[in-house]
């Protein structure tokens, strides 16, 4: 018997990410009934077809009330505003949680604003994710051995981290607490900077101009898995990079110095040098593929 | 009828390249007799195993002698020492041509070389591969589809370009003949460009040292994405940065004027220009997936 049972939650955002949430903890049965928002009312209604949630309702106050955990998965650059529209319909004493991919930003805004509330805030993040988006894209494997990182403050209250560390180890995730800006920082290295470069080589690429061809026409499979990550949304990046700004300048910074020095390299015609560079890398990517025992 | 037709071609270096070119040559129906030779023993058994080649031989003067068309295909670092090699054992008014991805330096090295040796040289590309390498990578439907850029000077006989355009033609390639500065730029923006940029990420982060852990551990599945080919061998990509030094240079300031302008947009919290530079970067990537009729 799994002593974690949640009579009722809330997703409020029934996307990929919230959607899935809520596949995972009912496939674990772990909750009686989910509850759902949507801005979108369409895609509100598909996640009610498709059986995401157990209610759909139209108000942000039908959603929330009565429900345990509240789960915010909307664009990083909604959640404070979300958050300010929900906290006056949380029952108190009830945990709100949110699936935001920069923490510090959120944590800083939402917090205060719960306790106000009486409403206890625990800021976390799921590193999981496809391309797909909206409720016809949630699966309820997609956590599965995946991390969840939880970035708790000395506000945090105790109970409600646990609940919500064992909502995500219901949903599959092994679940990592950590200091907000260090998951920040984190983030900025492995997602967001890698983002930032992927935009900026489409765009130096396709501007170009020493010829009257657009050369992004000889890219062949390399460079389009390469730069995949640029189709990525603009708006969710904007605002990310707007939210995680010092730590994303700090990577950026970090990037361009390495990017120098193998540019001196090069320059300097430096063979050994350059081996040892792409060498040096090769090692620590390949590392990647074979983690260590703490990822297992 | 095909009147294009070669009794007898010779594959110097039988790797995924030329092992795949003499696999879609002879499904082609287009030549009698390939010939091989390889620097490395147990792999030349191998391709001949697999019948990659028909003729294995242990002596350059064995394989290229009586060859109407000698492909060298070794890495670009060793593309001017084997054709020196070669060209003493080639027949007169033989062609010799090349697989480098850097066309400027193997054109000037090899080019006076052929002439003094009486043999038709034609600088050639083919963007194509896979990260496999050795003999038994090597398949006949390689090329098919894809795109061989042939570099020819003034210097080049007419008859012989002909000659390595209908072979690259019967391989399944659409062929493409440019100068070859711009073949170098072009390759320099879509291919040896992003190679320097993931290596760079790669050492950026694994070396990003304000945490006792490696940071690299939390990388998900985009990153390892991203960063696929920083895994290529250092040996190869070294000799392709030091042989299209200046292109690549240009490519790398390119690129970073790119990044410096995202950097200041972020600084000066634009979003804005922020979400113009992200857009604008994910239509041009876009368009790549649905490219224009001169592509198809």
């Amino acid at each position: 018997m799994n002593p974690f049972y949640l009579h009722k939650i809330a997703i409020v955002g029934v996307g990929l990410i919230g959607g899935s949430f809520a596949l995972a903890l009912k496939r674990a049965g772990v909750v009686a009934t989910v509850a759902g928002w949507d801005a979108d009312g369409d895609n509100l209604c598909l996640a009610h077809q498709l059986q995401v949630i157990d209610e759909r309702s139209t108000s942000l106050k039908g959603a929330v009330s009565g429900a345990e955990l509240v789960m915010l998965a909307v664009p990083v650059g909604k959640m404070a505003d979300v958050a300010i529209e929900v906290l006056p319909y949380m029952d108190q004493g009830a945990v709100l949680t949110d699936s935001g991919s920069v923490k510090q930003c959120i944590l800083e805004a939402v917090e205060p604003l719960a306790q106000a509330a009486g409403v206890n805030f625990v800021a976390g993040h799921p590193i999981s994710g496809t391309e797909r988006s909206g409720a016809s894209a949630a699966f309820a494997e997609l956590y599965q051995g995946k991390r969840c990182i939880l970035t708790p403050s000395e506000q945090t209250d105790a109970a409600a981290l646990r609940k919500v560390e064992q909502a995500w180890q219901s949903a599959g995730c092994e679940v990592v607490t950590m200091d907000v800006l260090k998951h920040d920082r984190i983030l900025a290295a492995i997602s967001h900077l890698p983002h930032m470069i992927a935009y900026s080589l489409v765009n130096s690429v396709s501007s170009y101009d020493r010829y009257e061809e657009n050369i992004l026409d000889y890219s062949a499979g390399g460079f389009r898995d390469f730069t995949r990550i640029a189709s990525s949304d603009p708006v969710m990046w904007r605002d990310i990079a707007l939210n995680n700004r010092q730590s994303l300048l700090e990577m950026i910074d970090q990037f361009g110095r390495f990017l120098s020095e193998l540019k001196k390299d090069i320059e300097q015609e430096d063979g050994e040098r350059l081996y040892e560079f792409f060498l040096r890398s090769k090692l620590s990517r390949d590392a990647i593929l074979h983690p260590s025992v703490r990822d297992k």
